[in-house]
């Protein structure tokens, strides 16, 4: 093959109006394609005119804010919950937006109460009676009557949010002081759409050199309630992946009419949890998800069909508001995008992005994002931020999984202006956009090696969040830390749920299957446990060879006697503290295993759980802690169970998942090809371009050896921190 | 008063055959009046006709072995749930005693299994049809048809016990080889009643040398299933307050007849976690006791009337076979015993035999039993050992709870010729003795002052598990911590169930209510919450100026979006894992409070609860660990309440938890009367005989400060370690 051209190209840059030499000069040095503008930022005719294509971004919910401020009805609204009022008496009386932030959210009294609105007594956990509450629209207030004393009441009510959340978020921690609050209009509505497919049809005519239109993103952002107090209570709700902030009236009564029965508040409230992505969703939260997914991709069609009209193309943030854009879905493909772009903080979402068919272009817009401070409100680009350590530690996290997967474009975002102080910086991005382009060459050439079995993630979401889990990065959340392993792992990983699990089994090839997760979340699976073929399939899926990998509180759905579905299969159980009476089996710890062979330091699982105990002499116990089993393996049938007690992400732990997958699937005769001695290493081959690339995934110089594919041939490499180095094999 | 004579009475000796000179110089040196025979030991005439008063041991259940050896259908039974089978085909083989100790259990096969036994599908959790199984008594199997491949079957069945419990843990532990295994008989059979009457009245004629026949102690022991590995899981299941030992055939007719309703054997083997009194019971359990505990009353009394009318007098061990006996029941007195002799470990269990009523006399057995090793198989009376040690810490800690409430005897128990070559044990039970009788003359004169208000305690079993959990203290259990602190407390406590509360309200008197445990648990209180009425009944006490002092997961009943059903009096509630996407209130931690005012190092609350989260700033917390309260109070109302995470017996924390009670019953203002400052040592005072008692709980001199009853005056004492010093006051 020809050398790749690495200086130029598929490297998008964020300009600025004042500041055209500075963009012009980067443009050149970054080798960028492309100039965009950003929340905050816009181009100025000299950069438009440049030469270069121009990104534009369009929030199009935002953008008819006259028409907005006369048409406070057809603002977004949702579903609160309000604080729970204990009664003192027989009459009650609710502010329903006590504690909420009333520069968000505004109580919507117009659209019959007495039909959308539920009252509950939170004790019995009964709806209280239409006729037992009445509104006060003037104060705000829900007044019951009949209220027992000593019993806890909530109003479930609607409300319109004045302000959008991103506009909110950027405004408030940049101190924009009188610039307007922006506020998202509902295209439910069908008067919306109108206004909306006219001002585009505008806009599309006035931007004649903008070539791809940046959506941010679709129609409505992923659900985040604010408090009154930011200090103490800024986030009361805040869930990546819910549909909270697409309930109206109108879409409750489309989605009754076209699935026969009709939803109610508490479908959405679910006693002030909402329907967070972390936790077990409903079949009716499904049905809803596809209501408004379908809805999505009609009226964004609508869109996009205008701006291909306009012979420009059409991008989308997988970000933002995003609900109902749902690019792993495999509708996705309906919208016609042209162009998916995802913002990244780790390895994971990489392969998110990549993960997604349907939009020919996935796009990563790289950290730091050009802003001051960074999302925790640490100084980034001013005084006390060290930016080019930032970007190389964001790099290393995001390359783990663009070596994995093909991406086809990196960009910036944010003011331009910020990096000027700042040359290393500037010359670091230099060299990291031709390290991409040299990847990405890689990918043209072919799919690197990975593992000869598949390995399943079974969630209750399955493929529809495959490689995330609601959003960025949380702390706590082990499936996080599980993925960002496996993000830069030789590996071929599916994602299927509990539904497709009953439909279809396992799927052909796979060898393991990981299930992860406290009790009753969405990766564990809770209630999607309650279908017992569940249990059947993947405990005779193990019975005849397969392999289960459990981490936290696998299959948990606990009842007397048993917490963990799975625990015949694991040899292990968990006592959630109804077991004082029963014994526990005394293992001995053993000394060795495939699974520990490059483990050379105590374990360390992040917040792992306790009170594990094994059945008998079957279950080997790796390690533990206090009498409680943390790493365990146990032969079942033909097949084999690892457990984990926590997951972390961590370099040891990863090698430790790794061999953990093969040892499950019996694949230990696969293991240490193209891998990489040094756990802060990693290896990919790419067979067809025959290539080897070793990457260092930490901030320090390292040595490694490398076995290459016939599991015995070894190379020595030493790699400067954060470096990469490429053999040819 | 006069001084009471300190050298002699109220003291129970073991006696031994073969060793009578040093049974009489002891019985003389420890003064006591009575001597007895223990578990393996005999009285020799010299001993019995030395003008002792003797106490004889009788385990009528146990005393008709040549009848039990012929009469094997009339041994007593239980239902065991069979170790799960996960199924591979069609037809599913179990082996019904795989898993459990032969030698002591046989499976009932003669009694009808398809009457009495259940199989369950443990998958689906729906038990099997009758006619979908059958049994295989020669191979001591179920075969089950029908079975989905991956599910997992379990078989309920009735076993007859071979090995009375307390015989093979004594016959085991002591290595008694090829001595007799002897069997219990169920008196729940009319025949086996004419056999131990016949029994009982011909014992009472051969031993005309006895006063006190000693009980041990009825005829059901506590459930105690052991396995067949003893090294790596000896006790299968062991719960000193469970009934499943009692069952039979014939228990479930009569209680069918009695009650209107048939029993299942799922009522008693509950997916394998039988009827632990540490989990919330059942109302049909719980209607089971009611039946056990009146057969027990109606066949013990016509016992007791045997040793009446032989002019004896009748005392109950309790514990071993005490099931049905219930000392803490107002139906104890029914009996007709003349005393209650109960084993103590700790403080509570004093206050456990000082609470029953009923029995005119209540003894103490202490501890160390005279037997080469203790309970966990430490050396005691033996190389190694150091009983006298022992002796000194079992007193203090008991002597915590004799401070408090009146006990009329104390004896030992066990091998007296063990004692022999450690005269210091010899001086030390001396000088014991003679400390207890001097507490014994304070008590005599009126009850120690208390607080000026009530502390109720509130589980599931209310007053009949008053002062204990079940059996001696388990760590982990964090009740069995409070009862230990509060039992050396100068508090008046009162133990209620949610029954009572519902039926009467919190009782008069009452200023602060204890709510302790883990959820679910019969401590906290587990479904006797869902009853909106002890919700509502608690808020208002607490509205109304009440205290309530929450621990571990008090009033836990998770339901979507709350845990704690008293969340709203707390001012705080527990994650349990589903609120990732649901903001935290960002307290800080106060400075200093009442509550804390002698904690002088890090908390240490034992195994505590995570994840808890406050609502506003109206909660106040005073310790936390990784963003986790850990004390925290909250004013509700005109009323206040106190959480605490966990809870363990330190004096630290016997302390911390005297001070919450009195902040939380805002009784700040009582606090300080009778104090000993040093949290080593405690002060009680006998207003009526003019005496201030002040122990030194520590293996350490100790100096403190005690304040007296007018709050100003202090006393300032220094004590030997173990100690004790009487004050005038």
């Amino acid at each position: 093959m020809s050398a790749p051209d690495l200086s130029h190209g598929d490297f998008t840059l964020p300009g600025e109006a004042g500041y055209e030499q500075l963009t012009l000069r980067l443009a050149q040095k970054w080798g960028a394609d492309t100039i965009r503008d950003s929340d905050g930022t816009q181009l100025s005719p000299e950069i438009v005119q440049s030469g270069y294509a121009i990104y534009s971004t369009l929030c199009l919910v935002r953008s008819v804010q006259p028409w907005a401020r006369v048409n406070r009805g057809k603002l977004q609204q949702n579903f609160l919950m309000s604080f729970p009022v204990v009664a003192d008496k027989a009459a009650t009386t609710v502010t329903l937006l006590a504690g909420y932030y009333t520069e968000q959210f505004a109580v919507n009294f117009g659209d019959s109460p007495k039909k959308w609105w539920q009252v509950f007594d939170r004790t019995t956990g009964k709806e209280v009676a239409k006729t037992k509450w009445s509104v006060n629209p003037k104060k705000g207030t829900v007044t019951i009557t009949g209220t027992v004393p000593g019993h806890q009441y909530t109003v479930n009510f609607l409300a319109f949010r004045l302000w959008e959340e991103i506009s909110m978020y950027n405004h408030l921690t940049n101190n924009w002081g009188d610039r307007e609050h922006l506020a998202a209009v509902d295209p439910m509505q069908p008067e919306t759409q109108k206004v909306l497919l006219a001002f585009l049809e505008k806009w599309l005519a006035d931007h004649p050199a903008t070539k791809v239109v940046r959506f941010t993103s679709m129609f409505y952002n992923f659900s985040w309630f604010w408090g009154a107090d930011h200090a103490k209570l800024r986030d009361i709700y805040s869930d990546w992946g819910d549909y909270e902030m697409t309930v109206s009236p109108r879409a409750l009564t489309l989605f009754e009419k076209e699935y026969g029965y009709r939803l109610t508040s508490e479908d959405f409230v679910n006693g002030g949890l909402y329907n967070s992505t972390h936790n077990a969703p409903s079949r009716r939260y499904r049905d809803y998800m596809d209501f408004i997914h379908g809805f999505v991709i009609e009226f964004g069609r609508k869109c996009i069909d205008l701006v291909h009209r306009h012979r420009k193309l059409a991008y989308v943030f997988y970000d933002d508001h995003w609900i109902g854009v749902e690019p792993s879905s495999p509708r996705f493909k309906e919208f016609g995008f042209d162009g998916l772009i995802k913002c990244v903080f780790n390895a994971f979402e990489v392969r998110l992005c990549a993960h997604s068919t349907g939009a020919k272009t996935r796009e990563l817009r790289l950290h730091p994002y050009l802003f001051p401070t960074g999302l925790k409100g640490e100084p980034t680009f001013k005084a006390g931020g060290n930016p080019t350590l930032d970007a190389k530690n964001f790099w290393i996290d995001a390359r783990r999984g663009l070596v994995r997967a093909p991406i086809d474009r990196i960009g910036l975002g944010g003011y331009l202006s910020l990096v000027e102080p700042f040359p290393d910086f500037q010359d670091y991005i230099e060299g990291l956009a031709q390290e991409f382009r040299l990847l990405k060459s890689f990918h043209a050439g072919g799919r690197p090696w990975v593992a000869p079995f598949k390995v399943a993630v079974l969630t209750a979401w399955g493929d529809l969040r495959a490689w995330t889990c609601s959003g960025h990065f949380t702390p706590g959340v082990a499936l996080y830390d599980v993925l960002e392993s496996l993000a830069g792992l030789a590996l071929d990983v599916t994602f299927i749920s509990f539904d497709d699990l009953v439909k279809n089994g396992v799927p052909r090839g796979v060898k393991a299957v990981i299930n992860c997760g406290r009790a009753g979340s969405a990766w564990s699976g809770g209630h999607y446990w309650d279908d017992p073929r569940v249990e059947a399939v993947l405990t005779q899926f193990a019975k005849k060879g397969g392999g289960v990998v459990g981490i936290g509180e696998p299959s948990a759905r606990p009842r007397a006697g048993q917490c963990f579905k799975l625990a015949q299969v694991f040899g292990l159980d968990r006592d959630t503290g109804d077991r004082v009476a029963n014994g526990k089996y005394k293992y001995a710890v053993a000394p060795s295993h495939f699974i520990t062979a490059d483990v050379t330091a105590p374990l360390d699982l992040g917040k792992d759980v306790d009170g594990i105990y094994v059945h008998g002499p079957a279950t080997s116990v790796l390690a533990d802690r206090a009498g409680s089993p943390r790493l365990a393996t146990h032969a079942f049938g033909q097949g084999r169970a690892v457990y984990l007690s926590g997951f972390k992400f961590t370099f040891e732990n990863t090698r430790l998942l790794h061999r953990a997958l093969h040892w499950a699937a019996s694949q230990e005769a696969a293991w240490g090809a193209w891998q990489s001695a040094n756990v802060k290493t990693e290896a990919t081959c790419f067979p067809k371009v025959g290539k080897l690339v070793v990457i260092n995934n930490a901030g320090t110089d390292e040595t490694t050896t490398v076995t290459l594919g016939d599991r015995m041939t070894t190379r020595t490499v030493t790699l400067p921190a954060h470096g990469i180095q490429i053999l040819d094999v």
